[in-house]
């Protein structure tokens, strides 16, 4: 086994299902003894099976799931979590701490014109965008403070960040809010390392709301077909172009890299 | 008198000051008779000052002004200000109708590590982003069942949309998500014109915050040479170029158009 990411404390949002359950399972092979994988989520039970999986690939970390819901989470829980998590008194720091801001929701997929109530908007900006921004200062401070090695924050992106979609306006705004935050970080902090990663179009639950919910005609079928065609991407697929990127560690702090460049 | 745009409905955010007021000023003697400018702000005082400037340049037209706060306004409160303004019942509907999306506010000019409280972030986006979304679909209801002609929609945007600037992640990031949110608007409304348009950087009071309250000192003093080299634009300036672009009516919906360009 290459633990080629050596002694490592992970935080991966979204963790029980999807892409992010795929991060934790594909991370854990490369994690070096005395790493920690944390993984979040609103769902207990997924995350178990998430973290069964992970003891399974790799036994020699310690794994951590914590039900919480970052629609709500304050940052006092952010950090009892942290602390609770990534200790440094009982063991030796680790050479790096890895975040990924998976988490993500799809909702009201309907067209601007119909969004007359910024009161039933604003939600769907603080658990994208605001939650996020809210966790990686906690995380930043937390891991600053303890280990002595690289931080690296990786936030999961989309195409829709970089190009429009009918009826995806919260989608397609929020995804271009994140990558611009995490942008104005690596230009604000030159020594972490950031990551916008786009995953291309996943054969995920995601994908299953998109085919299905989406307003549009064009982008519904669109979506509908790529399953038909087979074009969608297994969630492991992605992660091993993923992981292969942060192993390398040649990308541009900032850059939006697509699983298809 | 060149009344270019003929008989308009216009609507201006952040109308009482600076960039807001110079379009009010700069848009009126292109407006036809029967045409109506309504300016809203959250002071009435300087409103009013705005309305007295405007119906001096040109008396034909109708001047309104409203005291609203957009951070925390209802969408019932949009349509109560939109019927009472643009009506006609009373008179012949106007060939077009423009809103100009141009309120915005500077907050918290800090570093991103040291944003942890969520609630604190989501009201800057409430304002900046929620309530244009919700604002300008009232608006696209109320003028397209009531006014035959085009609909243009403007979002006054930045460079910042564009390019990340270090302790301005939330103004960044909230350009970033409204030029989006009109980028997917000019695909879900093929027959409304929507222009994201940059003003370069301008002598207004958002300046003067710029330059005073910037954490990053590299970004301040970059503010405070642009105002030294005599390097800002005046809001009437940049509005010219706008009126211009308006007028030429060349662009591609939801293009960004930089002052610059």
């Amino acid at each position: 086994m290459s633990t080629s990411l050596g002694s490592c404390w992970v935080l991966v949002t979204g963790a029980s299902r999807g892409l992010g359950a795929a991060i934790c399972e594909g991370i854990s092979p490369l994690l070096g003894p005395g790493s920690v994988l944390v993984g979040v989520a609103r769902s207990k039970e997924r995350l178990d099976a998430t973290a069964a999986k992970v003891k399974a690939l790799n036994p020699n970390i310690k794994v951590i799931t914590e039900a919480v819901d970052l629609s709500t989470i304050l940052k006092e829980d952010f950090e009892v979590l942290l602390k609770g998590s990534f200790d440094s008194e009982h063991s030796p720091p680790p050479t790096k701490a890895i975040i990924f801001h998976n988490a993500a929701s799809l909702e009201n997929l309907t067209y601007l014109k119909q969004m007359k109530d910024a009161n039933k908007i604003t939600p769907y900006f603080h658990f994208n965008v605001s939650s996020v921004i809210s966790l990686n200062a906690v995380f930043m401070d937390h891991v600053s403070h303890l280990c002595n090695g690289s931080i690296t924050v990786v936030n999961i992106s989309s195409l829709c960040a970089l190009q429009p979609m009918k009826s995806w306006g919260l989608y397609c705004s929020a995804k271009a809010a994140r990558d611009m935050v995490f942008r104005v970080m690596a230009l604000e902090e030159p020594n972490i390392r950031v990551l916008n990663y786009a995953p291309g179009p996943l054969d995920n639950e995601m994908q299953v709301v998109a085919r299905n919910l989406t307003e549009d005609e064009e982008v519904k079928s669109a979506f509908q077909s790529m399953k038909n065609e087979n074009k969608l991407l297994t969630c492991s697929q992605s992660v091993v172009k993923l992981l292969d990127v942060l192993v390398k560690d040649e990308y541009k702090s900032g850059d939006h890299v697509d699983y298809y460049d």
